[in-house]
C-alpha cells in the first residue's frame, strides 16, 4: 500500500458510518456506498471521496463491508456488479457483519481465486464507538492481510483480537461472544422481572446486582434502559433471532447441544412476534412481563 | 445489647466457621455448635467460647444460622432442642442460608411470637470472604433487628445490602442473585465448549471473552478453573439444583415462566446425574464436553 490507503467502505448503516467517518478522520481516502442514495451524498458532503465504483475499484487497497448479514455480504462481494472482480490483484476486503464461519471460509476462498486477501473481521461495540473509531475487532486472516488492512483496523478500532490465521476462527469467536451476550440480556430480563413478581423494584435490582456476583456486562449496559423505560434502539431485538439462529445453526452442525442458548433465543422469537423487534434489546423484557401481568418502568398501565 | 455482645452460631461449615472466626476477631464473645463434636472443640481451642446450648442460651445477644438449606434452618430454630425456644426476650436471630421468602417469612412469624428477632441474610461470596469477614449479606428486617445484629453484621460483612424492613425481601434478591449467577455459569460452560467445536481453545475464550461485551462475573471468576483443570469445589454442583430449584418453586408460585433458568436447571441435573455433585461448578462444563466428544483442559483422553 504505497500512499494514501485508498478505501472503500460498503454499507452506511449506523456502524459503516461510524467506520467510513473514521478513515476519513485518519486521512485515508474514503469511498461510502450504500443502497440509500442520500446517504452516500451525505457522506461525501462530509469529505468522502467521489466516483462511481466502477471508476474507482482498480484502485482500492482496502474494502470494508458492514452489512447486516451473511447474504447482503456475499451481494456486495460477488452478486451483480459485486466488488471483488473489479479489485485489482493484492487489494484486501474486511467483512464485518456477523457471519457463520463455513460462510467467511467460503467468501475468502473465492476472494482467494482471484488474488484478493480476506479478513474474517466481526465487529463488536455498537453505533458510538464505530463513530469514534474504538470498535472492538475479532480477526482472523492471513499476517499480510492484517498488513494490508493495518491502516482501516487502526482507524476503527480500538482492540484488534487477533484470534489465528485461519479464516473461520474471528467469526466463530464472535458466535461464542454474541451465544453469552444474548443469553445475557434475556436472563436479565427474565431475574429482573422475577425479581418484581418479589416486590424487588427494577431500581433496587440494579443497584444491588450490579455490584453482586450475578453481574454481567449486558446487565450493567441493558437494565437501566428498563429502569428509565426507554427503548431506543441502540441494539435491535431484531439482532438476536439473527445471531443466535447462527450459533444454534453452527451448534447443529458440530453435533453441540446449547440447551440454554436455544431458550433464549425463543424468548427472542416471542419478542419479534410481540411486534417488538425494532426495540431496543432491553425490550425482552417486556416478554416477561406481559407473560406474569407486571408493569414496567414508563408503561402505561 | 450492654458489654460484649454473646454471640452463638450454628453450622460450622466452611461458610459458618469463618463467619464465627470473624465474630471472634471482632471481640464477640462466641459459641460456635455443630452436628460434628470435633469441629466445635477446634473452634473452642481457636478461642470460641465454651457451654452447652441450654447452659448459655439465655445469656444470648444473638445467633447466626449458617446451615445448608430451609429443613436445616428450622431444625436449629425450632426442631429438637431448638434454639429459638431458649432465648430471652429481645434476642436477635440471623438466618444465612438461601431459602424460600416464605419460609423467611414463617420463620419470622414464629419468632416474633417468642418475642424473638429475625434478620432474612442470606449471605454472598464464599469461604475465603467468610473468614476474611468480608461477606456480601442481602438482609431485610426492622431497623431495631439490624441494630441488635450491628456487632455480627460488622464483623462478618464487607457490604451489607439492606433491601428492606419486610422478612423475605433479603430472601428474595438472594434468589435474583442466584439465577442471574447460576445461569451465567452454565452459560459460560455452554459457550466455552461450543467455542472448542469451532477451534477456539479455552484459554482464548477467556483471554478475548473477558473483555468483550460477553463477559460476566462468573465467566471471569470460573472459566479459568476450566483452563487449569482444577475442579476443587470453591462451590459445588450440588447448590444450583437446590438454589435454582428454591428459584423455580417460587416463580411456579408467582405464576412466572422462567425458561432460561429452566434450561440451567436441567444442565446442573445432568451434571449431578454423571457424579460430578461434589466438583467446583465449573464442572458444568463437563457435562457439555462429555455430550460433544470434546477434551477439556487436564482430562486424561
Amino acid at each position: 500500500m504505497a500512499g494514501t490507503p485508498n478505501v472503500a467502505v460498503f454499507g452506511l448503516g449506523s456502524m459503516g458510518y461510524g467506520m467510513a467517518q473514521s478513515c476519513l478522520r485518519a486521512g485515508l481516502t474514503t469511498h461510502g456506498f450504500d443502497v440509500v442514495e442520500s446517504t452516500v451524498a451525505r457522506f461525501q458532503d462530509e469529505g468522502g471521496a467521489p466516483g462511481k465504483l466502477i471508476e474507482i475499484a482498480s484502485d482500492l487497497d482496502a474494502v470494508v463491508v458492514v452489512v447486516l448479514n451473511a447474504a447482503q455480504t456475499e451481494a456486495v462481494l460477488f452478486g451483480e456488479n459485486g466488488v471483488v472482480a473489479q479489485l485489482s490483484e493484492g487489494a484486501a476486503v474486511m467483512v464485518c457483519a456477523t457471519v457463520p464461519p463455513d460462510f467467511a471460509r467460503e467468501m475468502a476462498a473465492r476472494c482467494a481465486a482471484k488474488g484478493v486477501l480476506y479478513l474474517d473481521a466481526p465487529i463488536s461495540g455498537g453505533s458510538i464507538k464505530a463513530a469514534a473509531g474504538k470498535l472492538s475487532i475479532m480477526a482472523s486472516g492471513t499476517a499480510d492481510t492484517f498488513e494490508a488492512l493495518a491502516p482501516v483496523l487502526d482507524a476503527t478500532a480500538e482492540t484488534v483480537f487477533r484470534i489465528g490465521d485461519a479464516v473461520g476462527a474471528g467469526s466463530a469467536m464472535k458466535s461464542v461472544n454474541q451465544l453469552l451476550a444474548g443469553v445475557h440480556i434475556a436472563t436479565m430480563g427474565e431475574a429482573l422481572t422475577f425479581g418484581m413478581t418479589q416486590g424487588i423494584d427494577p431500581v433496587t435490582f440494579v443497584d444491588v446486582i450490579s455490584k453482586c456476583a450475578g453481574t454481567s456486562w449486558m446487565l450493567e449496559n441493558r437494565a437501566p434502559h428498563i429502569v428509565e423505560g426507554d427503548y431506543t434502539p441502540h441494539s435491535q431485538i431484531n439482532i438476536w433471532p439473527k445471531d443466535l439462529g447462527i450459533v444454534l445453526d453452527v451448534a447443529k452442525s458440530a453435533g453441540f447441544s446449547a440447551p440454554i442458548t436455544a431458550a433464549a433465543m425463543q424468548q427472542y422469537m416471542v419478542a419479534v412476534g410481540m411486534g417488538l423487534g425494532g426495540e431496543d434489546d432491553a425490550a425482552i423484557a417486556k416478554v416477561y412481563a406481559r407473560n406474569a401481568g407486571l408493569e414496567l418502568p414508563g408503561e402505561d398501565p
